[in-house]
């Protein structure tokens, strides 16, 4: 006999792309939600999941997954979904379409593009970092839904890094290049032919979302209860991104010029010591470390140093004085795990950890008795 | 019946290596020089060329190598060797010890070797930027002979996009972010099981380089006639130097801090106006355009760019205003070629415009009636 | 005042494509051939060719090509073109419908194609291997125009080293694995998340082009010279096909069966004295050695000989005994240059060898006084 | 309070190297054997194996190894070293002159070294093949130990498929062109100049062990009980090896001519009821399958098959008729999991379950009560 299965039941809209297959492979044997619904285009709509998906992952498809029937993305859907909870992988247009009816459909959305990432109704989440910027999980347009927006998949890797020395030291600027893997291009993403013995010194949009997102996730929760909004850092950013051939993992060479005169070690121990707001604990997407600092001389590096803590540490090295801004340093951050779907599932479990739940059920829901539920909105 | 080859006799150092081997491909056929000496390590000497060397470049060992037989490098070659032009290709530790030797003996070596390029008696050159630096060529230790340097294969590219920029608006600082060909650390060099599928954020020794080299090569020839000597230029110079898998060309994500404010135009005039010293006209390494600037939004790559003005152009792209700096854009040069042996080439040619000539020899040695040879330092 | 340029005007259907621009870049300053014309999809067509390539080959688009207008592909366009010969680089589908459209307005088609190879009015050429052949070249359904099909990039490597051994010893069986080039694929073709760091062990309809094509090339030329046809020659072919991470230059590991006993040096020798028919020397495109034979150990290898004779050399090694069909040995040709326009291209060259001359025009007209036309089909 | 470790101490020689890294991996957690110590050259020994390492292997050292002092590979070391079972990574001449002295002095040693594979009293074990031939096992030159050989990484993938075929409809020939992964050049193995954009057609030694190899492997133990011998299999393999741009997984393009005309049908069954030996259940590293046929039409991929089992089945895909020999098909395994360390490991645990013991042990060392020790040698 079989306990009933309490888990969230979940919906993945794009489900059959690059971002959409990693939520399906993390959703496998979530402790808290439960893959139930899957949506994408309407060409591939009425087709079981493991046969519409060019499935690209290691592995074969996940069992949960095999079977679900693609829903057909349109205007009706919102209504039809019963998951409260939507992981959405849509691109950017399909994205500021659909995403704001499933939140006025009474969905709280989790969304890996961009769309609506600046739009001052959206927390946008790293969630060790801004975990409170969720109290602007308002009612969207006077519906009970609402939208958090992941940031771009380098930006997390930055505010990773940069946020334990805004805190510490002030951060006044960062300048930063990048060295992008390929995976975060999606499928069919960049030609074997513009990949291979080759450098493209360009991702459309990516210098500019590097260059804003930063500004508010590291903003302050401002306004009051009933009204937050954010209060953009004053950093500045200049990025330039590249593309490489790397399968996961984006580089990010980062200079700093912080608030202040601080040594080495003060730097490194901001790093060690960076764990995020206290409700991220026992999180099931959660790594122990956000930012691990590796003392090798040639670290980070993709292959070696992507994976760490399951793919959601980012992984920093090689951090010397800068004679032009102060400090330079190098980060490594998995694109496709901390970047896009496991951070969208670390924003859910925080959301649920800070009291979230669907209408009409209760925290037992989770199966873990001892959640804390905050009763109103930290800062 | 076949006219006397009246071309300047050269050796070739470290022969074998990636280095020396384009040494031997572009000397084949060079209208001024002609390859007649090969040397590498004691354990490779007595042996054919062809037979020593592990070709690993696209094409067949050049003829005129086929048959050299190498010569040990040993402290007597310097006396034993007949060419008085010597090209060196080998290892810092080697090229240190044996460098000055085969300058005391009178020999014009121009060496792409690191180890004396800081030196106060060595020009440390890229022709179109410091063609006056050469004044520096006194008589070494009281010897007839002189070295020049050729710099670090990633700092030429720099210079040259560095120097009209210096010359017309003044450059403070600059940040540089290297993406560098696996080329560039020679045979075994980086291992493919670091290179597939990675990024290495480390290159020993060359962050160092590009930070000091810049400051030598856009300095200003001071001293007088009899004493000539570097002033260092103030410009401050950070490097995040990376190993990517590329073959061959360095991307340099370059921004600066220039003099003062300047417009876009203003600097893409400087750049197409760049040609550097008059004598440059005509040398037959010289290309057409020191740097090239593509408008495309994906230039510089690689693929597509680093064979522009037979691997002797500098190419750039991306010219953006940088919030933390001024302006920033991407740069590409080849890194064995203008930043290797090309580069080397161009250097002695340079000489040769500038009136050096073998002893005993005569500007008809040339080939070409009309070498202007000056008759005192330029400046 | 400049001399009228007498070359033959050719048409370039599909020319933005990657063999199209492999068309385009092979007929700058061709000496026989001049590019007039160029044809693309409908949607292309009016722009001109610069504006419209996404050009991905080295080096900036060719002069000649630069400012032409793209013709747009429909049923008129066989009328509307002035162009006496035509290339062909159309996808199968569109060749099917369109070449047999130009061969009937009496152009001259030389299609790079699959869709009519195995077409019994369809010369399937390899110039050394099988120029008589070319007296298929009858009207096309009574039209003055015919089509000659170049074989698939893979075929035509094979049929050149297996030709001197057919010639020579017989040959009755013949396995090939394949180790093929991106390239090969077109644009965008293979996606670079597939080819980095694997293998893709499938080339939809590759394994069945090599099984049949050798079969034609290899065949006897009967019937008589009114109603000439192809006896297809009794080897059986069967293949592997893979798909590597290579940009060009297709390795084909070749295990023989031959007709009888033969030594190494035999066939050594029947590859070196290799030539094809005596019109080929001399023409633009012919290499002067059709196979060549390295006898280093790790010959042939895509990087070091895939540019041997411009492209246009079959490169062999590693002949060995083979315990199961008698020899092995591993052969190497560029799959965009040999395998496709420069292939077609001396297609072309060796039918006007054979005495094809645009209607209206004499033998003047290439250029060249001495150019022998044979006045009957020869066998 | 802990229980005590009742695990078989083991030795690892060549610890530092990529296989012997690999061995130290598979060893952390291994519930039968503890990693107690690790041997190298003499010139890391003395140093703890975390300083000693170039750790190349994604993770952190793994802590059973971190703070073991290598001890120094020489003649002496078989009697200091305590571990009854050693895992040798040696290279071949090391391994020669060595693994028989580790076995005079009492020692199990399973070796992945080629140098005693084909000595007759050195079992050759694919352990689902031919689990039967450690009957071999027999005193060496009069001492208690034994040496078991592990094949060469490309021979265990093609055992593995060959072995269903040969039992069910005898396998007379096989063709097998192979396509490997640069890791099983070991470390610093081929160079990133080698491996990028190219293919290599030629790995010392592989193509002899290919041919030779499975012979023995497939062969059939005669002699008695007490004089066990192998007789060869009369099969005849022509194997082409090639070294291709992929980190880990073997491809193998195999054609066979069986012993009689069989059903696709037939083949499938053959590979999809192959098991092995009954002993292999349960054994800590067996896969569940030894051979997976995947019926996608591009399977297998090293990107997506390497790592099925965990690295320890061999994935079968595009089974076709070959026209030449009457069956192609593709496999991959894993080359330093399945074709290295794991393969040592399930031949060191298949000894452990027909019975071997350390002296003054019994099975209650290996922790799990149910072992079945036959009491003779199975045929």
């Amino acid at each position: 006999m079989q306990t009933p299965d309490t888990r969230i039941p979940v919906a993945v809209l794009g489900a059959t792309g690059m971002v959409g297959q990693r939520f399906v492979s993390l959703l496998e044997a979530h402790p808290w939600f439960r893959l139930a619904e899957v949506a994408a285009s309407p060409r591939s709509a009425g087709r079981r999941y493991a046969d519409a998906v060019v499935w690209s992952s290691p592995g074969a498809v996940p069992a949960s997954a095999v079977d679900l029937v693609l829903a057909a993305l349109d205007d009706e859907l919102p209504r039809r979904l019963d998951s409260p909870l939507v992981f959405s992988a849509l691109d950017t247009d399909l994205a500021r379409e659909f995403e704001p009816l499933f939140a006025r459909a009474g969905k709280l959305v989790v969304t890996n593009a961009s769309a609506l990432r600046m739009d001052p109704r959206v927390p946008l989440i790293v969630p060790e970092v801004n975990a409170a910027h969720l109290a602007l999980m308002e009612r969207w347009d006077d519906g009970p839904g609402a939208i958090i927006a992941n940031p771009n998949c380098s930006t997390i890797g930055l505010a990773l890094v940069l946020a334990p020395l805004a805190r510490e030291f002030g951060v006044e600027a960062a300048h930063v290049v990048t060295l992008q893997a390929l995976s975060g291009a999606g499928r069919p993403g960049v030609a074997s032919l513009d990949a291979l013995d080759n450098v493209v010194p360009y991702i459309p949009g990516e210098e500019d979302k590097l260059a804003t997102e930063p500004g508010k996730i590291l903003g302050r929760l401002a306004g009051d209860a009933g009204a937050p909004s954010i209060e953009l850092h004053p950093l500045v950013v200049s990025a330039q991104c590249n593309r490489v051939a790397v399968r996961d993992g984006h580089t990010l060479c980062v200079s700093v010029r912080l608030g202040r005169q601080v040594s080495r070690e003060a730097i490194l121990a901001a790093w060690g010591g960076f764990r995020g707001d206290e409700l991220l604990r026992g999180l099931p997407s959660a790594p122990e470390l956000p930012v691990l600092y590796d003392d090798a001389p040639n670290a980070p590096q993709p292959l070696l140093h992507r994976d760490v803590g399951r793919g959601m540490t980012a992984v920093v090295g090689r951090l010397q004085p800068c004679a032009v801004l102060g400090w330079r340093f190098v980060a490594l951050s998995h694109n496709t795990l901390r970047g896009a779907a496991g951070g969208a599932l670390l924003c859910a479990e925080l959301a649920v950890a800070r009291g979230w739940r669907p209408r009409g059920s209760g925290a037992q829901a989770l199966g873990r008795p001892a959640l804390r539920v905050p009763d109103r909105v930290p800062r």
